[in-house]
């Protein structure tokens, strides 16, 4: 009861002392997914990294093959751009929060969010998409290529993080959609009708 | 010179009759860039289906051995998502050139060209990506994988296709930036200061 009365009283002190932007105010939402952004950066570039796996193999002789995410230019790529992604989303994390408190900054602040947040989206989407096809062709090799066969049998553990760390990178990607999507609602919420 | 005064007419009885969205009209750039994202989609695609090459391939004895597009899973993706694009980019230039004329439209409609052109960026550059990490494998190689060789030495017009194809696709993304940021600076610049 008690929570239900000051939580109505937050809404209504808001709306009152910002008269000019009467728009919704989103930030709380932002704030939790572009931390939900760092985390699953971090998360996917631990995961690609941590997957170095070593198999015998015999070409001709029995030798250790190891297999090391930096020995694909494709996953080097992955890692450098969530690496980047991850720092991204601490800033603006940051500066989310920060802007809370001062509704003057917010209109401002929105516009470059959308403007970063789309350049990132190319980042992150793009490096998915390269390790993806990469990775694709490790789990599957490509008959039709004399000599790209698939390696994924013999490299369980390191495709098992390759893969689930391209997942955690792919729903990164959903989240700076979303983050998108949220800076342009409220930005538009704004525009008087 | 009756051109010229045709136009000044035209801008300011644009100008007058919607007070209430005071921003800046940024729909010509619009419409250009759109078209132009449809161009490239259209190039990329013709390109890369145009890239076909046979050569007699060794394999133990002389046969000829096709390079297509459609037998990379990650080519066939580039592929789908640039007409996606393209098809896109035709409905909502359309949509541009229908709203100039609408004021009361405009405001709604650079909401949702952010929302969609978000998602369409996210195809494009993914596809964009997949299709590069195994462009650059067939460029280069990988001595760290058993049998992953380069192809692009004897596939000399294929790879010049999808390098071409995948050049770009390339600027379509950037386009597609491009875009989101010109709808937001256009919506960001209809909120009242």
């Amino acid at each position: 009861m008690a929570s239900t009365d000051k939580h109505g009283d937050t809404e209504y002190r808001t709306s009152s002392s910002t008269p000019a932007p009467a728009g919704v105010d989103y930030f709380k939402f932002d704030v939790i997914l572009r931390f939900v952004l760092f985390a699953a950066s971090l998360v996917a570039v631990v995961v690609i990294v941590t997957g170095n796996q070593t198999e015998v193999i015999l070409v001709p002789q029995p030798v250790p093959w190891p297999a090391k995410f930096r020995y694909t230019p494709a996953f080097v790529y992955f890692v450098a751009a969530l690496s980047v992604t991850g720092l991204y989303s601490i800033i603006t994390t940051l500066a989310s929060l920060f802007a809370s408190n001062k509704p003057a900054l917010k209109t401002k602040l929105l516009l470059y969010f959308i403007l970063w947040d789309a350049l990132i989206l190319g980042i992150i989407a793009s490096a998915t998409g390269t390790a993806g096809g990469v990775a694709y062709l490790g789990l599957k090799g490509n008959s039709h290529v004399v000599g790209w066969n698939k390696i994924c049998h013999v490299y369980d553990k390191f495709c098992r993080h390759v893969g689930a760390s391209i997942a955690v990178a792919l729903f990164g990607s959903i989240v700076t959609v979303l983050l998108i999507w949220l800076s342009a609602y409220s930005i538009h919420s704004r525009v008087p009708k």
